[in-house]
């Protein structure tokens, strides 16, 4: 390692070089930690010297406005030309334990946490949270702007690294975000669970949608169905980051949703059940059996279901923690093992009791890999003694009962949803064929991909009004096109019985609306049916995204939608139906009859594979599409072309 | 103090008496910190010897079947009838620091908190998180098993205790709970506000329930309705009860739900704008004059809208920190400010850094007095010098942006919905009149408290349904009563138009269901309304409870519900209403029609008073009430007297 500064002064002791150019040997790598104004300088120097990476730790260079992003461009093409990599700018370093490379503010201890950030700070911040937990890292990338080397290129580095057995993700801008979850894809089946914390969570996407499709799906949206595709997990907060790593790096893993409860203390026990089911897992009962064989070792004030209260029979023998640990994890009655309350409390009491507990908890250790069922432990000292050699094994410890149901509920239930897969997006047809984007283009475009729609006939003129309706028979539904093709606004008028009443409705909406065309539609028999929304959004990042929601409010007031990556396969369509929190409603509800869903899989992956090979589609939707007892109907539809996009 | 032990020896080098008649004088208070067995005996020695407060700590008495609680009363009664108190038996201890009493496991620092706890574990564990949150506890009194002194009392006996400034319970037990929840509100009222923990969160009531009001109003359901009532907080882990306890205590309080946001990166304060929106309080942009004065401190990377990232400006200069939430505390554009990230990492860097950041420190806190504002800190560094000194002058500090967001979240939320009140109940009728709880008995006792209902007629046989219908007019709805009243066992058949439809329907569902008897009904205009389910359920510890739903999907499937403890008045039952995340069908949504909804209302307190008054109204329920333009129409009752009560 060589210092270089301009005044060739010493640097915390060790002698420093004026310029890099007077270097006895070529540098391999150059870490640049100078002002904005001096960069370019530097940049120059490094690749005249032989540089072949380089590690740009400065700030405000060029981030906000397309002048700066020019400039930047500029440098990476420099590095790229000569042969170079470029880290940042504006990035807070690297580190790579095993290599002994550390180019960071704080230190890294070694261990199988691959990080990579898009924020300096957080990245400072949950190494430290990462430390706390017992969890060193492999590698650190602070990938700054993302000049030149983003995140998916750093992401696509550690699958084969070994030392990495986990990866952390912090990034803003996702770039090709369809890449980047393929990428997370390889990584998970790899072996390397990638967790992923981003923002933007609670924002609306800024492009003013056109459709309900187009609303519902927030960029946040399209992160979570890259996250359904790929298996990334998904996080809020760098603590809840940390806690979700130490469940999955640990020995042996749940394999269900199943979890068997014991503490020492009726309050801790039911607060841990009742965590435990917020986030989704199964605290049951235990079989006569099983509780029989807790029963015989622990005093009669204890309860021997689930959760399990030994009741004072921690004091009175720590190792009834093991007995009863190890009872649970030997019956197979449960997929996870949690511990919580006051367990390694005992090693700050006296120096007896601490190598009692130490042993105790070696016994524990013991008692998962005897048996390959994951153990967490929730302790009220989670920095004892005890506590921190039950997390060197590999043991999950947390000091928030919450924070261990939410990691343990995630865990679970990627184990439940397996990855769908990012599937591959077909070839564009190109050049791209024409078709209308007006209501009428729209529904033709769709039947063409098998979709069923109501009847309907364009009509201008009151007579060519009556006229369609004639053909079609009442009762008919009348549209107004354009503009105001909207339900909300008084354009769409149902179960028109008659011509009287079809004139008055025609009348009334021409004065009104001014439209240039109006649709007659057979009425559809709603009353028998249930309604979706089905639809499909191009995101900027992750491309084509299906969206699958009950129609009415459900969709809209209770945000009950399932979205996936385009296309979808008929069996994930299905899967993204009954996973809606009103699916009840198809699936027979109540004495209802069951609705044909297979018929309502089949059109959401037909749509999904349309918009998916048509790049010029930005939206489409068909809503209603009425699910009836045999097959579907779709009622209306729209579709955002991109050139229109605003 | 004295100690008394059987064998007299030295106890930590003290001298210990044989048995408390050798005392030589009364004793106040005494500990009995014996096993089981013992108790009794040490009990009536304690009380020979004059005590007047006896605190059992002990373990295993008798709370898992009646004869022990059977021995606890009768020791609780020996207690009473000496004049004495019975705090216990299975409990942990108490402390009162101001007195500097101290008979519990742990040391209590002194603070603001007075902390009463049915589980001696989460006392302790309550202790430790508050102690590491730098908050101090006024008294704390493990309950046990409240066989003399319960949870309640010590709850009043705090309001009046000048060094407590703040609540803090868990209880599983609430005894009379309305009781405890009207002491609850007087806390409140004195300005300690109370946070509760309590468990069962995610049970379903214990008892069948023949109501869908029944089956929604949980025991978890009735506490939220208590704390709306009180004023009462809830959390669902002791770190949450910390982490609100520290808003809660803190100088000045938010005043709504605006809050504005610094930090030192971009990450961090993207975050954090996603956590608090998260959690219900908002992130509005600043004016134009606001983000210049900020643009006027700060660099030109830094992001001067809400959230502001100050871009670097912290290392130039700390008092940067204190400028900017100075600038946002004194605009008057936000209820709360949040500092986010670095702050408080300096103060661990170097003497010089640390010297200077507590400056900053100090400033700060100034800031906030200075403004009257809200300030809260989420720091990487929770531990350091800085955020020490924060702690002690009252400053919230988080190390989890997450609990920061959800503990303002909580408070913002309460001080948007005070407390409504805990209701007196009126007097019972007494003796109850009798009225027959069967259908048409429970449509003429809701019809006497003012709620109107669709016409209906009963009718046992062919001849006579018929009849009805004629007197009714077609389109009638015929339902079969009796155990089979039900729509979803197909008991309820809708829009009957003639007579031939109804012979068809009362013959089918004649031989299908048996029913004794039928009800024939006018069909009211389903299409042109929106159906509620409105009810009262009498909770076993909070007494009846109100709720309202949307009919459909919405109540059971989104569990789209609002309870308040009853009576409510009718401007309470409108903000229930209005509260329903399916509001907005009532209000006039997508150019609908807005529906009667103070209608509603007044059915809805109409009906909590009528089950107020009659406590043998175990569960009574109107599902559907069909709310129109102007008023509404019952279609549908159920009501399950006490007696018949499974």
């Amino acid at each position: 390692m060589f210092l270089v500064n301009r005044r060739g002064e010493q640097i915390l002791g060790q002698p420093s070089y004026r310029s890099l150019a007077d270097l006895p040997q070529a540098p391999e790598l150059v870490a640049i930690v100078v002002r904005a104004a001096g960069f370019e300088a530097a940049l120059d120097e490094s690749l005249r010297a032989g540089a072949r990476a380089i590690v740009a730790i400065t700030a405000g260079l060029g981030e906000k406005d397309a002048a700066g992003l020019a400039l930047q461009k500029a440098f990476a093409d420099r590095v790229r030309a000569a042969g170079a990599l470029l880290v940042g700018p504006n990035c807070l370093g690297i580190a790579d334990t095993a290599a002994e490379l550390d180019l960071t503010w704080d230190q890294f201890r070694p261990g199988p946490v691959g990080l990579i950030s898009q924020s300096g700070n957080l990245g400072l911040e949950l190494a430290q949270l990462g430390h706390d937990a017992g969890l060193g890292f492999s590698r650190f990338i602070s990938v700054g702007n993302q000049a030149d080397v983003d995140c998916a290129e750093c992401l696509r580095a550690l699958i084969d690294h070994a030392p990495t057995r986990a990866i952390a993700v912090y990034v803003e801008d996702f770039g090709d975000g369809r890449e980047f979850a393929s990428i997370a894809e390889s990584a998970t089946a790899a072996g390397k669970p990638v967790v992923l914390l981003t923002i933007g969570a609670t924002h609306a996407s800024a492009r003013v949608a056109q459709s309900h499709t187009g609303a519902l799906v927030s960029d946040s949206i399209a992160v979570d169905a890259a996250c359904l595709a790929s298996g990334m997990y998904r996080v809020e907060t760098p603590q809840q980051m940390i806690d979700l790593l130490q469940v999955v790096l640990a020995p042996h893993q749940p394999s269900g949703r199943r979890v068997a409860i014991a503490g020492d203390g009726g309050g801790h026990v039911a607060l841990a059940a009742d965590r435990l089911i917020a986030r989704g897992l199964l605290v049951d009962g235990f079989s006569d059996r099983l509780s029989a064989s807790l029963a015989g070792i622990l005093p009669p004030t204890a309860t021997t279901g689930n959760p399990v209260d030994i009741a004072g029979a921690g004091e009175e023998d720590v190792f009834n923690f093991e007995r009863v640990v190890r009872l649970m994890a030997q019956s197979g009655e449960a997929d996870s093992i949690l511990l919580t309350g006051y367990f390694g409390g005992y090693s700050e009491q006296s120096e007896d009791y601490r190598r009692l507990e130490l042993e105790v908890a070696a016994a524990l250790t013991r008692a998962t890999h005897d048996t390959g069922r994951f153990l967490a432990v929730h302790s009220m000292y989670p920095k004892s003694p005890t506590s921190q050699q039950l997390r060197r094994d590999g043991v999950p410890i947390y000091g928030d009962i919450d924070a261990a149901a939410l990691a343990l509920g995630q865990r679970a239930n990627r184990i439940a949803n397996p990855p769908l897969g990012v599937p591959p997006l077909p070839t564009a047809i190109h050049p791209p064929t024409p078709f209308a984007t007006d209501y009428f283009g729209t529904r033709q475009l769709l039947a063409e991909a098998g979709i069923p729609f109501a009847e309907a006939r364009p009509a201008e003129s009151e007579e060519s009004t009556i006229a369609a309706a004639g053909a079609i028979g009442y009762p008919v539904v009348l549209k107004a096109l354009g503009a105001a093709h909207k339900s909300d606004a008084g354009g769409v008028r149902l179960a028109i019985s008659g011509e009287a009443q079809l004139k008055d409705a025609f009348r009334e909406m021409h004065a009104r609306l001014h439209p240039t065309i109006f649709s007659v539609e057979k009425e559809a028999a709603l009353a028998s049916g249930i309604e979706l929304l089905i639809g499909v959004k191009r995101d900027r990042s992750f491309g084509p995204v299906a969206l699958v929601g009950l129609g009415g409010i459900s969709a809209e007031l209770f945000r009950d939608v399932a979205v996936a990556l385009s296309p979808v396969t008929v069996e994930q369509g299905l899967a993204l139906i009954a996973s809606l929190r009103g699916s009840a409603l198809l699936l027979g509800h109540r004495g209802r009859p069951r609705l044909d869903i297979d018929a309502a899989a089949r059109m959401l992956s037909a749509l999904s594979r349309l918009a998916a090979a048509r790049p010029e589609i930005a939206e489409v939707e068909i809503n209603p599409l009425l699910v009836l007892e045999r097959g579907v109907l779709g009622l209306d539809a729209r579709l955002v072309h991109q050139s229109t996009d605003t």
